[in-house]
């Protein structure tokens, strides 16, 4: 059973790798490399078919996803034959939007008999159960974070982002594609006569999963640079769906959130499953 | 029937003033002064029922809002005794988010027999019909309108904002505090590798109330540095809500966007009332 993972961006990739027991095939796609790690292998969705074969030759059964990958600009000049007949399908998947497009990757990947495993299942140790990691929180922050939870729920649905910022109550900003660490960017850069008196609640970043993904694949991710982060823009913590949400380096997010005096809450969602 | 407006920031109380057949009474709150306006009486939120006093003594019978207004930071040593009994109702509201907390000030305002009338009803030329007003609409503008209206939708309906952006069903950036200006700038500031492919669509802004909203209140507004804004962030065009959205000169955002090529387009929501 050999696992390949199919990495992208940032720093998750390496931090999984480091969380299995022995080293994976690893595969990147042109233009995401992964942080601290060297691929085995390079591939462009114009040759997915070729990628395949590469990984059934590797003796690959099984695949994981990590990392950050945007849609990529896709180059018609490059595309090989085979995987030029499903491209129908594809800009079909991507019309309906990511949702829909990372379960139709998971399919391509299925019906070329890989397994398509979770991060959370082979390196379940990146993913905290419930529970508070770092600092204390006041009835004002659990109530920012049910508010923030719901905001997160409504924008997961319709499949725009996964986390938002609030502060008594008040939305501060809600993650689109740019990601987080541009949403705490544009938080940290609110004009003060925006934001609600920090005096009664600092407010807190929240992550969770859209409700409606497929969980093997893009789970949201934290690690110390988020907290980092969330600290700049004058949060009180960061909250986080518990069994939801990938860390990279708990112990030093701890450390982080300990030097700027954050809270780090793995919340459970209330919802099932 | 003395009309007075309850001016808050920007152009928009201008705007509508120039639209009424005679010039209202014209309050503005202290911090947040209208464009091109000059208030006939400034008021404070710890002062209310002086505030009522002063409508009642001028003759005001009813009142309209219009214009930006943020939560303001109350100052406990300016509050005025019969206000100040007022405060453990209006923190309940405040922690219920925007929708409830303008309720909760219309609500104060008919307590004390002012009528309170919507900007849309008194100034309907602010408000244009569904319809194309500039520029041409793809197939692919349209998917995008309808996407947005869907992500516009579940945003306001956990009372976080009032539009969004979508570019090839991506969803570019979400309304939240900061308003329409500062997310089209984080929208003109996105990486390129984070946005689809131009040339198969630039995208819209779009605009629209909250589900739940007073709709005599906070509506949202557009004018001509709308358009210029969104033509700097790269976008195709800008939708609305047909009848939720008021136009700040609107032949202005005409010329705006035939300058740009953009498209304004006032369309209908599907939705009843």
């Amino acid at each position: 059973m050999t696992l390949a993972l199919i990495a992208g961006a940032g720093a998750l990739p390496a931090a999984l790798v480091a969380a299995l027991p022995q080293r994976p095939f690893i595969a990147a796609m042109e233009g995401f490399a992964p942080e601290g790690l060297t691929p085995d292998l390079t591939f462009r969705i114009e040759r997915l078919y070729p990628f395949f074969n590469a990984l059934h030759a590797a003796g690959v059964t099984r695949v994981a996803f990590a990392g950050a990958v945007r849609r990529p600009r896709l180059d018609p000049a490059l595309f090989e034959p085979s995987t030029a007949q499903i491209v129908p399908r594809l800009m079909h998947t991507l019309a309906q939007g990511d949702d829909a497009t990372l379960r139709e990757v998971i399919a391509l990947f299925e019906e070329e008999g890989l397994q398509v495993t979770g991060a959370a299942e082979i390196a379940p140790s990146l993913v905290p159960p419930e529970g508070l990691y770092a600092g204390q929180l006041t009835p004002r922050d659990q109530q920012d974070a049910t508010r923030a939870a719901a905001i997160a729920e409504a924008l997961g649905r319709v499949d725009a982002g996964q986390g938002c910022v609030v502060a008594q109550g008040i939305c501060l900003a809600a993650e689109t594609i740019a990601g987080t660490d541009a949403m705490l960017a544009q938080v940290a850069a609110l004009p003060d006569m925006l934001r609600p008196n920090p005096q009664a609640g600092r407010g807190l970043l929240y992550k969770a999963p859209k409700p409606l993904q497929d969980r093997r694949i893009d789970l949201p991710a934290l690690g110390p640079a988020t907290v980092r982060a969330a600290a700049r823009a004058g949060l009180g913590g960061i909250a986080w769906e518990a069994g939801g949400v990938l860390t990279l380096d708990l112990p030093a997010m701890q450390e982080a959130a300990a030097d700027h005096g954050l809270f780090l809450w793995s919340r459970a969602s209330g919802r099932a499953g």
